[in-house]
């Protein structure tokens, strides 16, 4: 399966595909990190997070999505974009007809480390090893983004399927 | 002008047109609340959410969108739907072109009530009173949607015109 993850953010938003199959490594098909100017207008920004996710999406055809779920423990200061840039991401994931699934960071680094208190520098060894690259990802944002995709396909998608499951018994099966 | 204003919210999201000019009494358009089922998935909730807002702002063509801003101090159990239903929002006029204003709560209650403290039944009053209403906006959640819509009115989208110039400057005359 090829899973598209974003690590959401207005300012600095990463994204990272890679392909795989549950208990096996994955393969690196590309990774990327989209810029919005904070100086420019709201709208703009989401705008531009909008198109740019939606074009990688198309180019990239994931079987699913995976978006880092945010805390409002995070820096409050940048919350309110982080959270506006994630319903970006899932907004985009959703559009395209795909699976969108949320993680939390602990989720993503039990995953990726095997330890959900996993350090930044920890995360991106571990997504360098795992990859098989031969340097860190540059910059250091997609690695997040990386980190995400791994995890999810390493889960399989489970959370995904159990909560469609879910939903299919709540609507009495007409989806 | 005619103005969109969004009260966003992930469960319930306000939505009030109205038609007018600064300095004289707005119009009803017209005002609905979008909901999303709570048990649904996140991704198919800002999905319905993204539909219905952009069907919207098809049908009544407004000049411009005004969006409640989000701030963190805000209830912290529903803070990240909100900050995603209006990030929502706000692309959703971004998306169909039109300049996108955001304004704090006490900047509507301001422009409507003349107090920037105003409680919710008071802004509901002026609503009522502003618009010529023969009764209250129903449900509830649309009077805080129409009083954004208001206050962009009367204000002539100054601030968006001003950011506007603001960013052309920036960006040497480009735009």
């Amino acid at each position: 399966m090829r899973v598209l993850g974003v690590d959401p953010g207005l300012t600095r938003c990463g994204v990272g595909v890679v392909e795989g199959r549950p208990g096996r490594p994955c393969a690196l098909v590309a990774y990327y990190v989209v810029y919005t100017d904070p100086e420019d207008d709201l709208a703009l920004r989401l705008l531009h997070l909008d198109r740019s996710l939606g074009d990688l999406v198309s180019e990239h055809r994931p079987d699913a999505v995976a978006v880092e779920r945010v805390f409002s423990q995070h820096n409050v200061r940048t919350v309110m974009g982080t959270a506006q840039a994630s319903g970006v991401a899932v907004l985009a994931g959703a559009r395209a007809g795909l699976p969108v699934t949320t993680y939390t960071p602990s989720e993503v680094k039990a995953a990726v480390t095997g330890s959900g208190q996993a350090d930044k520098k920890q995360m991106t060894t571990m997504v360098t090893r795992l990859l098989r690259l031969p340097e860190p990802p540059k910059p250091a944002d997609a690695a997040d983004a990386l980190a995400l995709a791994i995890c999810h396909v390493w889960r399989g998608g489970t959370r995904s399927k159990l909560a469609e499951a879910a939903q299919r018994a709540r609507r009495g099966g007409t989806r």
